[in-house]
Parts: C-alpha cells; structure tokens; sequence
C-alpha cells in the first residue's frame, strides 16, 4: 500500500523507537530524590532545552509536554478564554482541537468570533483586521491548514495584532508546520505554538506546547506539580525523548513536483485548493458531484491510501473547512492527498491516474 | 539497587513493551476510512471491551483512554464540580490529581469541603456522613491511598453517599488499587473509576477512566471527538494494548509478610502508618525528628531506592496526607515502602536493619 495520508498521522520510525524502547530501562519517576530519578528528570530537562533551541524560542520561554496537540491546543484556550467581557479571535481554519474547544467556549456564553478564510483554506487578513477592537485579548491561527495546506503569514499577523495592541496573546498551532517550514519562534513573535509527535514519524501521545511567558499561563491539569507547575502527570521520558529523536531527524522536502504530477494525470472536473501559498506535502482536491469516501475505497483497493478531509475529525459529516472554500456540490468530492518520504513523484503520477478513473468511474456508475 | 519506591511507578515489562513495538507497525489513525485505520479502531474497540469486562463494569458503561490517571482525575472533577451552589466532597487523602484539582475550584468560588482521615490515611466515614446534605452532588474518595495504602471501603461509601441521595455521582481514584485488590466496579457502584498503566508494568502517559454512565460525562478535551466524542486526540494504540498487555499479567501479591519483616528489623521510635486496613504492598513509616530525605540518600549508597512520601508530588515542601497523620515532629522523617515482585522478604529484612542503622546514624549526628 502506499501511504498518501502523512498528514493524519505518521509510522514511527526505526530510530524513534530505539529511543523508546532505551528510553524505557530508566524508568524511575522524577519526581522522586534518588540518583536514578533525578537523572530522568535531568533527561527531561535536555530535551526541554533541545526544544527550545530547535525552535529558536525568546529567552524564558519554555516548551511543556503534554499528552497531544489536541490537549496543548486545549490548554491554550482554557488558559486565555476567562472573561466574558473580552473577545476571541479564531480563524475559521483550525483544526478541529481548536476549533471544537472555542465552540465550546462560545456555547458558554464567550464572546468567540470565527474570522473567515480565503479560498485556499487560509485566514483572510482584512477580515482579522476588521476583527481587532479594544476587546479582542487572544488571536488563533492555524500555522499550515491540516486541510488545505494553506501556510498563514504568522508574522505578519502578530504584527498586525500585536502592532494594534501588544497585549494581544497570539497562539498558532504548528502540527503541520513542523518539518515543514522552518520555523524561527522568535521572529514568528507567538505566545503559544503548539507541536505534535506523531506527525513527524514520533511516538503517538505526546505533543508539547511552546510558552513565550510561562507565568502568565494558567495550567489546564493540575496536580504534582510537574513540568514546572504547568502540566501535572508523570512524565513520560520515553516518549519524550523518542519525539526529540523525531524532531532530531526531520528533513524539509519539497514536494511540489509531487502536486504537479498528480495535477498533470488529472482531466476530470475538479478544484485544487491547494494553491502556491500552500505547503507542499498536502493536496486538497474536491470533485464536483462525487462522494470522496467512494473515490477513497476504489483507490484503496488499487493500493492507494488517501484521506478524505481531515481524519482528525471523526465525527465529521462534511467537512467544516472545506465547505468554506467551495461550491457545495464540491464538497463530498474532497480528497486529501498527503506525501511522504517514501512517495516517489511517480507514484504521484500513477495515483493521479487512478483518481482521475475513480471519479470517472463514479460519474458513470452514477449516471445510470 | 533494590527498588522500594514501586508505589511511585514501574518499569514496562518485557511483554508490554512488545505489544506496544509491534503495535506501532499498525500506525494508521483510526479516523481514517480505509481498511488499515479500520483495523486500529477495531483494536483499541477491543482493548476497551476487555477493560470493561476486566473491572466488570455496568452494562452501558466505558472507559476512556487518556493521557494519565491526572488526566482522567483531572477531567472528573471539571464534569463535575460546575455549580456554585453545590457542595463538593473530596477526601482529604486524594492523590494531588484530585487534591490540587478541587483546590483550584475551591479557589474560584465552588463549596468544595475536604473529608477528613483515619490515622490509617482512609477517609472518616463518620465525618463523611456529618457533610451530607442536600446541596452534595459530587463524592471523590481515593481507593487506596498512595501514602498508606490505606483502603477505603468503597463499596460501604457508594451504600452510605447514594443511600442519602441516588443522584451524588461517585468517582474513585483507583490507580493504586489495581493489581492490589479485586475490582468488581459494578459492586464498588462508583460512577467514576481512574486507572493508570505505568503502576502496573504498563507504559507511561496512558491512563483510563471509568464512565458509568457515558451521556453525564462532560468532556474536558475537545477536538475530533475520539472515544466517542469524550476525550479528542489521535488514539495512542500502542500505548492502549500495552496497557491491556500490563494488566492481563498483574497478579495480586500479598506483602503481608515483607511488611512484617520490615517492621521486626526496627527499633528506633517510629509510627507505622500503615495498619491492617491498608493494602500489604506500601509501608509509610514515620521516624521522630529525622529528615527522610536524608535517610533517604544513605540508603541509596546501600542499594535502596525508597520514596520520601509521595513522589508523585513535586512541589511538596510537606507531605500533605502524612502530616493529618501523625504529629508534628514525625512528619519530616516519613519514608515510604513500597514492594514489587522482585523484592523478597530477606531483602525486607535486611532494608529494615539499614534503614534501623540510617535513622540511629542521622540522630547520632544531629545531637552533636
């Protein structure tokens, strides 16, 4: 089978598990005094400042893991959404974490607004811009759409937010920018990032969460105190160190002759979302008056796994951001495509071939 | 070195660790569609059968997956404790997850009353009955103290809390009960039970919950609605069958007589916490005018890893629990025992007769 859902979740890899499996020998808890414990803790703390250097954070900042994005995610909006005075930014755009856990919020009385989306699935900047009152104090935005593979301008939007009032918290999730895009946490100039494991060939169940000012956040778990007070439970070392493993071995690639093969073997009526601002490793097709889920069967029996929206979103009947983007009648016909090292461009090619006589096939089947 | 700290947590067994490397082959997110996701749902479908058939819970109840036995603590009492003008019940012998969690409500303004102990480290029941009125909807009552191993009858709380009021929901912490006690949940009657595998043999950062009754349960994690919309987040396969794997080889000890050992080799003024209530497998011992960190580190140069009251707190400056214990002067020299299967009854012996040499050297010391 080859795998052209990398951005739902990736296979652990070889060397991530070694650390693992290593990792699992010293498994005093760090909480305890004895030598063996604190040397768990003192592991801990590398891969803390591994993290921290990696993603080049402001000085007193500080990375908390967490048991995923989805918790990191969640943590960041209990923490910021308190008053019910003040208004909350949200881009229409979020993965289902963030955007879930603001519905929430907004069903309890908050004051949490959805800032609308370009075509491409990423957050129209004027609409932010028209958002921004005195009463705005938190602003979320997807780095790279799981969807789409929109990239939002994160810099330019702390700027522009922060440039209106600096008290402004900005909070970006990173899950599909990571091995992506580099990524500078300084320049992007974000409060809260959020990061994930198991998306960059990691260990599933762990996520950590960047804290440019760690005593203004408000733990979502509490407990024993660990990790600084902010996340209470017992640290899992060897997750940790398999995702700085994963972390220490992700390789930016460039995929766009990939897109461009799938793109070339296609013919039938179609709208690729996924324009030139997007990431390259995703690829968002929507057929008009096709049902994904069928195309996803017919390619999966060809030797094609592929997402149909986001897989993060089980419960999902049509996909929230994709119906944003298209006419509805291109909505059910939505394929992800999402590339990984082991995805040749010919594979692309052949896949794109195969697409295209699914939704043929269903056109025909159809008709009758 | 000797581990007496098991209390605080385990090393993942030979066979856990296999389930959880081979699970890892079958990487798929079971959001997805195809056939391969298919399966993992399946799987983690069947691990969760198997815990409700395990700890025989109610027809129509579940267990959650989440990220620690904090975690699951941690999102009870956020379902629960949502009403200012009702009262909360939580024992003050609670595991810090619990504990700290109901502080921070206590905090903003709900009628949370902690219960207070036996000398054993159990919940007063007397005491417990005093706080019932009408106004209580919410009783948290740890199952077996991580300080004591005291044993609260939980099954006598569930007739005498729900006995007043049907509708008071009782949860129960039973992350210290599990591979001590048999756990019959539909006898225990609890409407809430938190589990946790790194205590067992199994992997960190996965625990359980216990739902009696699914629709009541308010998730505290949102997103794309995995475990039936209950708790958000890519499943942690590997985690969730190596949890099942670590239970399917627990096997219930009794440490009666490495308690006894112990206890034979000691002459200097001590209390022992730990009574015949308290599960045979933690001893907490409290040594007058001894500083149990100390006696902690000679006993690490002798080949002990003991624990210096909970481990599981590390802000601690006292020991929370201990310290309703016994008086004032017996608090600071509180160490705690706790056995695994690797630990004999000679090894006992001879840990009583060091730790009898280590309180005799420190108070030979200090009266210079």
């Amino acid at each position: 089978m080859l795998n052209f859902d990398n951005a739902s979740t990736t296979k652990i890899s070889k060397l991530a598990l070694e650390t693992y499996n290593k990792a699992s020998e010293n498994f005093y808890n760090p909480s305890a005094l004895y030598g063996a414990a604190l040397e768990v803790k003192k592991q801990i703390e590398g891969a803390r400042a591994f993290f921290v250097r990696y993603f080049k954070g402001k000085p007193n900042s500080t990375f908390i893991f967490t048991g995923s994005a989805t918790e990191s995610n969640n943590a960041v909006l209990y923490s910021n959404i308190t008053r019910k005075d003040k208004k909350y930014l949200i881009s229409a755009g979020e993965h289902s974490s963030v955007y879930e856990a603001a519905k929430h919020f907004k069903e309890l009385g908050y004051n949490v607004v959805f800032v609308p989306l370009n075509k491409n699935g990423g957050v129209n900047m004027a609409a932010l811009e028209r958002e921004l009152d005195e009463s705005v104090v938190f602003v979320s935005v997807i780095h790279v759409s799981n969807e789409t593979g929109a990239i939002n301008d994160i810099n330019a939007i702390t700027n522009l937010v922060k440039g209106y009032n600096k008290n402004i918290i900005v909070h970006s999730d990173g899950v599909q920018a990571v091995g992506k895009l580099e990524i500078n946490l300084k320049d992007l100039g974000v409060d809260y990032y959020t990061i994930s494991a198991h998306k960059i060939n990691g260990p599933k169940g762990i996520g950590a969460l960047y804290i440019a000012e760690p005593n203004k956040f408000k733990p979502l778990i509490f407990g024993g105190g660990q990790e600084m007070g902010l996340r209470s439970g017992t640290e899992n070392l060897p997750a940790i160190l398999a995702f700085k493993t994963a972390l220490e071995h992700v390789k930016l690639t460039d995929f766009s002759a990939h897109k461009q093969a799938i793109l070339s073997a296609l013919s039938a009526d179609y709208i690729c979302v996924s324009d030139e601002q997007c990431a390259s490793n995703i690829i968002s097709l929507c057929f008009k008056g096709v049902q994904g889920e069928t195309i996803e069967h017919i390619l999966e029996n060809e030797g094609y796994l592929i997402g149909t929206g986001s897989a993060c979103n089980s419960k999902a009947k049509q996909n929230r951001v994709i119906s944003q983007l298209v006419p509805k009648d291109y909505v059910e016909g939505a394929v992800r495509l999402s590339f990984g090292p082991e995805i040749s461009v010919e594979d692309c090619f052949n896949l794109g071939r195969a697409l295209n006589e699914a939704v043929k096939l269903y056109r025909e089947k159809t008709k009758r």
